[in-house]
């Protein structure tokens, strides 16, 4: 499917997509540092429907919105209204529909957007789904790496080594993110516990597993996440409430990486970086937000611009 | 009361308010469809002022405010906030009433809006009240007849038949309406237990009870509700929590109605009317929420427009 | 610290910085009056970051900014979002900064804007910290004397009485509007508790306490406050609950006062003035709820206009 028609997955965008996205999305920068955004989305409306909160998430599609002069019906409290009455999302979204131009879903059914996009006569964007995907986050730590490695395109990638480190299990976040990379030929090093390790079903035989300190000497990308406690079996949860802490990255750490290294982390972060590594150059994740935000306006433009 | 300065129930309505109202939205479509909505609210601000959840309503306020320019300050939260310290509605409203140009007020309390009203130096709004009125709410549903039955004015629903199905004693959407109709020789048939019927003093002696196979027969209008569990009296909830069965209209009730029968329903539904009927043309209740919101831009514009 | 940077406190306003900005609402009150409010803020996007529900202040920095033509990100259900996954609030107001233009936080920690502005590359706003500062009412407190006395500008309060009310111990309210009246060699009176009186570090050895009929026969202004039970040491609240009523003004306390008195309360009251006095036009206080609007739309503009 079209991704302009419903954003459900990262498999809906190749190559040619992705080149054609960032570059609105350059030019989008070019437009807030030039404090001229297009109001391309004047009288368009946006419906924030999060059945999960998610504060950064939902703030970032509200920003990417306004900023280019549409509106947006929040809609934050959904357990507490229609939905508890035993609406299904299936008639929620189509009410919406009725006022809004383009929904921005959070659900914690995997498949809820794919659902949605049955039903719905507007665009749709899967703006978290349970356990699966989260596309938009996938699409802005990618963009995050062209700029931060200071690349023209997203095809410069190639032989680049991106390291991830944490819960590489149940971060959905990393999913999508590794299947968008495979479209580059990315180098893949994974720096995780076992019982959080990658699934099969998302690795390629180069992929190689280290331990924090040999990808540090190696990592043109840092991607560190957090070890989500609420997405762990409960029989997990007090085994793994220390990993966290083997897999922090300090000031230490930081000397041991690349002078040109990228250090992201898709927040929010309980201890994994310290902040006393925020002060250093190669420190991305609050950039990264910001780009995340221009990547949504981008995607908005797409879709209803 | 004129209905521009507070709009607190059905009975300000009379055939010249509607026919001027229905004219209005009319062009307000006419707008939407061209993709050119006037910006008469633009620098004005509603307060969607919901002491009860109700994604729907709220929703469909929020949109009619920002389609045509306005702002809207979301509070649905009310219950955590001054509320909770004590303070009455009135001073609520007042103070609203400092920062917005109009307010919409969901209340679990049957008058709050003609309390809210003696106070409130801008207009406001009755967006359900209680297990009273609903009034833009009943002026959506008769829009929507009007529309589906590709008639020039309401006036021409005389002689029309229009049928009531499911819980006709709590739905506060079927006693605005019912008494709107009244206003039009509409020819009312009651499908319901007897438990759940009409009050008496809503009824009118052409007032006919029928079973839904009778009045599938005659329906030029077939508006079904939800049997709403959390407003019934706790020793009828079990009794009767198989009732919305018994009035559930599926594809073989379908088969025997009119073809150019109008299928109604305020929505959220929860198994009365079934998912196979929406791909039936005759089923309205989906662009009924559209019309919603176009009605409702046409209540603003009259108010603060 | 420049205000416009980060106002944390209401120390950071002298005469000067106080005449500047009044100078810029009162022209603001003359574009509300004639409908043409500048949209100096338009493509601007404001962060309400409340960790304590407060519909009052929310709305009002709301209307504030929308009014200006800007946007606002509402975020009201912190407490079920990130910070529950454990994010402190430096990364919270660092990511909401990649968002937005301003962030106005109300949080239950005292000095929550001061850490804040420290991590925070755009303007942020103390809009309520704890039992600490909440600088915005002060301003439109100050602000609300001055034109309810008609006067020119602030440095005329000189001399004038102005008479506290109530809760003078835990009043936030109180303290910032104390502090800052000293600017003017205002006479302070105070009508309180022994219990609940202003604290030492706040006194100047001029202050005078009173009842409330010795200072009714004095003020030019009266300024009542809530005793806020939830602010109170459990042991007290049993042994206070009535002091409100002690301290209530009625229609017969207001026959005992100045004609030209101003009365005023930050809101919501909860029966320390009686309802009937609403009528009497020194009741001040949704006069002053309207001011406050004004006042926060200056300092809005004042830092991101």
């Amino acid at each position: 499917m079209e991704w302009r028609r419903a954003l459900v997955e990262i498999g809906q965008f190749g190559g040619a997509e992705i080149a054609e996205l960032f570059a609105v999305v350059r030019g989008i920068e070019g437009e807030l540092e030039e404090g001229k955004v297009r109001q391309v989305l004047a009288g368009k409306v946006l419906a924030n429907l999060f059945y999960e909160p998610s504060t950064r998430t939902s703030s970032s599609f509200y920003a990417a919105m306004v900023r280019q002069g549409g509106s947006v019906i929040p809609i934050n409290d959904v357990t507490y209204s229609s939905v508890s009455k035993g609406e299904t999302l299936a008639d929620t979204v189509r009410t919406l529909a009725c006022y809004a131009d383009v929904i921005a879903l959070r659900h914690p059914a995997d498949d809820a957007t794919l659902q949605a996009s049955r039903v719905c006569p507007v665009p749709v964007i899967n703006a978290g789904n349970g356990k699966g995907e989260h596309p938009t986050q996938a699409l802005l730590d990618l963009y995050t790496m062209v700029r931060e490695l200071k690349l023209e395109e997203a095809a410069e990638l190639r032989g680049r080594v991106v390291a991830f480190v944490g819960d590489l299990l149940y971060g959905r976040t990393v999913h999508s993110l590794v299947k968008l990379l495979r479209l580059y030929s990315v180098k893949v090093v994974l720096v995780a516990p076992a019982a959080l390790q990658l699934p099969y079903t998302l690795r390629q035989p180069d992929d190689v597993e280290m331990s924090l300190a040999d990808a540090l000497a190696v990592a043109d990308v840092l991607y560190v996440t957090r070890v989500q406690q609420e997405r762990l079996p409960v029989e997990l949860q007090g085994e793994l409430r220390g990993v966290g802490f083997a897999y922090r990255v300090g000031v230490a750490e930081m000397a041991r990486a690349k002078p040109s290294m990228v250090l992201m982390h898709p927040l929010p972060r309980v201890g994994e970086i310290e902040v006393a590594v925020d002060g250093d150059a190669r420190a991305a994740y609050f950039r990264q937000m910001r780009y995340g935000m221009v990547v949504r306006m981008g995607v908005l433009r797409g879709m209803v611009g």
